[in-house]
C-alpha cells in the first residue's frame, strides 16, 4: 500500500506542477524537461509515471475536473443555494481562475485523440448529472417550476458558466467577482427561477 | 510592393498550416520544425516570418478571428436576420469547428503575457461591438424592444455563443447543426427577441 500511495501522490504533484506551468507559460510551451526541473527529478522519473504527455496532460485535466467537481458536490450536500453552488465555479478566486485556464487550454488538444475526446465528454456530461441534480432540488424546494426539465435547464446552466468563464478568460480585469456573480443571477433569473421571474407588459 | 504580399502571403500560409496542426495534433505538440516540415519550408525561413512560437500563434489566432469577423459583417451589411447572423458563427462547419478549437487552445496560452492579453482583450471586444451593432439593428426593426442596453445585450449574445461553443468543443456528436440552431434560437427568444417573449402568467 505505501508504494500504491506515493504512486498517486507523486503524479498529483506533477498535475499541480502542470498546471502551474502551463498556467504561467501557456500550455504551448510546456515540457516534460521543465516539469522534472521545477520538481527537482529527472526527465526519467517524471517518465515512470507518465508514458506521454498527453497522459500527463489528461492526469492534470481529470484532477482539475475532479476538484470542481468535489467542490461541486459539497456544496450539494450542505444544502446550498442554487446560486451560491453555481457561483463557486465560477473564475473569481486564483484557484479557479487557473483550473479554468487548464480546461480551456486542454479544449484545444487533439480533438482526434480518442483518450482526449474520452475525456472531454465524460467532463462534460458530469458537470450537466451535477447541474441537473441542483435543479431537480431547486424544483423540491419551489425555488424552479417543476414544467422544467432538468436535464435541458442543466444545459442552459453549463453554457451561463462557460460562457461567462470564456469572456473572463480573454479579459481578467473587466470582469471583477460582483460582476460574473450578478450575470450568472441575472441570467438564471429570468429563465429558471420562479423567484425573480421576467417583467411582464401589464397588458397583452 | 510585390515583396511586400509575398510577405503576407506566407505569414498567411503559415498561420493556415498552425491552425491545421493544432487541430490535428493538439497545441501542446506543435512545434516550428514540424509546421516548416509541412510546407517544405527550413525553419530558418520560418523563423524569418515570425520571431517566436508565440507569434506564429498570436498571428493565426488574429487571422482565425479576422476571417470570423469578415463573415460576421458581411452578414451585417447583406442586412441578414439577427438569428441568422449569429448561427454562422456557431461550429457547425468544419471550418468554423476549426476556428473554435484555435481559439479555445489560445486561451490556454499564458495569461500573464501582454501580446496575448492585449490579442485576448481586443478578441472579446470586437465581437462585443459587433454584437451591439447586430442588436441596434434588430431594434430600429422593431424586434428587439429598445428597452435592451446593446452593449449589454451583446455579452449576453457572447456568452450563449461562447458556451454553445464549449459544449460542443468537448462532446461534437452530440451536437448536430441543427441543435446548435435551435438552443441558440431558444436563449435568444426567451430573453432579447421581441417576437418571442416569454411566457407570462396571466394573474400576477
Amino acid at each position: 500500500m505505501p508504494r500504491k500511495v506515493d504512486h498517486n501522490e507523486r503524479r498529483a504533484a506533477i498535475a499541480n506542477v502542470v498546471e502551474k506551468l502551463v498556467f504561467e507559460r501557456g500550455i504551448e510551451a510546456l515540457t516534460i524537461r521543465d516539469v522534472a526541473k521545477e520538481l527537482g527529478y529527472s526527465t526519467t522519473i517524471v517518465s515512470h509515471y507518465f508514458s506521454s504527455k498527453l497522459e500527463m496532460l489528461l492526469f492534470t485535466h481529470q484532477t482539475s475536473r475532479s476538484r470542481a467537481e468535489k467542490t461541486l458536490r459539497e456544496a450539494i450536500d450542505e444544502e446550498t443555494d442554487l446560486l451560491e453552488c453555481l457561483e463557486v465555479l465560477l473564475p473569481i478566486s486564483k484557484e479557479r481562475w487557473r483550473d479554468w485556464h487548464t480546461w480551456f487550454a486542454f479544449w484545444g488538444m487533439a480533438p482526434e485523440d480518442p483518450s482526449v475526446s474520452d475525456e472531454w465528454r465524460t467532463g462534460t456530461s458530469e458537470a450537466n448529472m451535477l447541474f441537473a441534480r441542483l435543479v431537480q432540488r431547486a424544483q423540491a424546494k419551489g425555488q424552479i417550476s417543476m414544467d422544467v426539465d432538468a436535464r435541458a435547464a442543466a444545459t442552459e446552466i453549463q453554457i451561463y458558466i462557460n460562457g461567462i468563464a470564456s469572456l473572463v478568460a480573454q479579459d481578467r480585469k473587466s470582469w471583477p467577482a460582483d460582476r460574473q456573480k450578478d450575470l450568472l443571477r441575472h441570467l438564471l433569473s429570468a429563465r429558471l427561477l420562479a423567484a425573480a421571474p421576467p417583467a411582464c407588459p401589464v397588458s397583452g
